[in-house]
């Protein structure tokens, strides 16, 4: 069986976990949002990638949710103090953005395949191959595509700066993915999503994880065309994002904050839609929208459980 | 008094940092080799840069010569695993250069600030500044300047794969200073040359860390025309070079492993010319090529030492 998953943040690289506990790995392609890639100090950082890549290899901290577990900071304290000196131009020196001693390898050794020449996709690849995964994964682009909010009060603001620095703490007004319509989809993201026997849409927020990759041209008609069983699971359980700011963004940009206003956003993209037990109440709302509501227990709190959501959804959609 | 050096590797760094002790270190400007930068892993590092910085503040390995004191190399180690797991490229990927922890916060703010679109020069002062640096340290030019060696085996190597890949072992017929006719001195550099009371010429690798600076256009003119007092100090002592491979440098290009040898390559461009007292004998060879000789012991084994050879050579000229 293979699986195709349409990944970003800490939600989607959990499930993906879960589903190489579950299914051959060989079979499993994740199609990573790259919106959120930034130059971080001279470095080319790919924030979902890396997530994807670090829980695929079960390297990661689970709890904090990015970067590697028993991880050290010596490199940025060090800038830290290095910033210190530099009041004047600080504000430019993204010393907000911590990068892990070990985290930092992976960035070197993105930093030396692209100076190689290579495409972002063949990068991530040798990437993976580097931490011993044997899934396909893929950014959804070798294009620059760059996620920009407005705030509202009018500020427009790069993701970083809007998620890390700002703790993605303002109101949207507004959200673009700049580039994506002139960006091409990574070399295998259509064909691993015309393979596919099942696409899932892990829990990943709507509107900064998922919509980045809708937006690259091809990538919607390969889903709406596609043969498989595509499968979405609810971010929002019990009115609130798992993690991160999906529901205060959903509020802000006028989506209901429920699995249902979730839901709306994949209509025509999706066959069965997974919204936790504690919201089985909106069954059918669910079906309004033409897919097929699955009630399950979705919080990931560790690998196994990760598993186990994973079983469960393809037992729930066979 | 305004001293200024022209320095490259760690011979000339230490007696950077012993005249940062003996003059008013605001007075000091040090115009530093570039010829051995290099894209490492992404970043623009600058082996010379660095070692004359950490040595002016204070923060070096001194008996290694390179890098900072109290290193640790867990990103390093991270990267080398990585790599092993990449067998089919692991030769373009330079598992072979060590980047310490606290070193990389460095190449990170220079990366930062290089993606910000300043030129190396002010890049160099702003790195000066972040380690609390009050003299002047500037790369010979803003432009790329690349030492380039042929082996007597007829390969041509960047510099960094010759020097640290390959430990300097090769015997060389020939070296080169790829982009040096098209470069430009940085902002600065003739203006600290034309402004000197003194120059010094640090015992450095004549041909690997002084002729590229030479090799800026401008430079060896401002050196011929100034009213400066110059100075160098002989990297060779008792036959041999005191750190790296200037002997067999010099041997493989065709010219006198000595004082004098070294000597004779700066004919035009030196008032006087330090060496050690193991070559007194050498005196009158360095008379013969219109240089005054000074006899001072050379070894500059702390930063004590350091300063009392800068101290013996500004008495000495004075």
């Amino acid at each position: 069986m293979r699986v195709c998953a349409i990944a970003g943040g800490v939600g989607s690289a959990r499930l993906c976990a879960g589903l190489a506990r579950v299914v051959d790995r060989r079979d499993l392609t994740v199609i990573v949002n790259t919106g959120d890639d930034e130059r971080i100090r001279g470095l080319h950082v790919s924030p979902d990638i890396d997530t994807v890549l670090y829980h695929l290899a079960e390297l990661t901290d689970w709890a904090r949710g990015w970067g590697l577990a028993e991880e050290s900071f010596v490199a940025h304290e060090r800038y830290q103090r290095l910033v210190e000196r530099l009041p004047e131009i600080q504000d430019d020196l993204q010393d907000w953005f911590a990068l892990g001693d070990r985290d930092l390898a992976t960035h070197l050794l993105r930093g030396r395949l692209l100076d190689l020449g290579r495409p972002l996709g063949e990068v991530t690849q040798a990437l993976a191959r580097s931490f011993g995964i044997e899934s396909n994964v893929l950014p959804m682009s070798n294009d620059s595509v760059r996620t920009v909010v407005t705030t509202t009060k009018g500020e427009r603001l790069d993701f970083q700066t809007y998620f890390v620095r700002r703790h993605h703490s303002d109101a949207l007004s507004n959200v673009e993915y700049s580039g994506a319509t002139e960006a091409s989809p990574a070399h295998g993201v259509i064909e691993a999503i015309q393979a596919a026997d099942v696409i899932t849409i892990p829990p990943s927020n709507p509107v900064l994880s998922v919509a980045p990759i809708l937006a690259v041209p091809g990538v919607r008609t390969a889903l709406t065309r596609s043969a498989a069983t595509r499968v979405a699971v609810s971010p929002i359980v019990g009115g609130r994002a798992l993690k991160g700011p999906a529901d205060r963004v959903m509020a802000s940009l006028g989506h209901e904050v429920s699995p249902v206003g979730v839901a709306g956003m994949y209509k025509g993209l999706i066959d069965f839609f997974v919204l936790d037990s504690v919201d089985e109440s909106r069954r059918d709302d669910i079906e309004a929208l033409e897919m097929r509501p699955v009630v399950l227990d979705t919080i990931m709190s560790g690998p196994e459980e990760a598993a186990r959501l994973a079983k469960d959804i393809l037992d729930a959609i066979a």
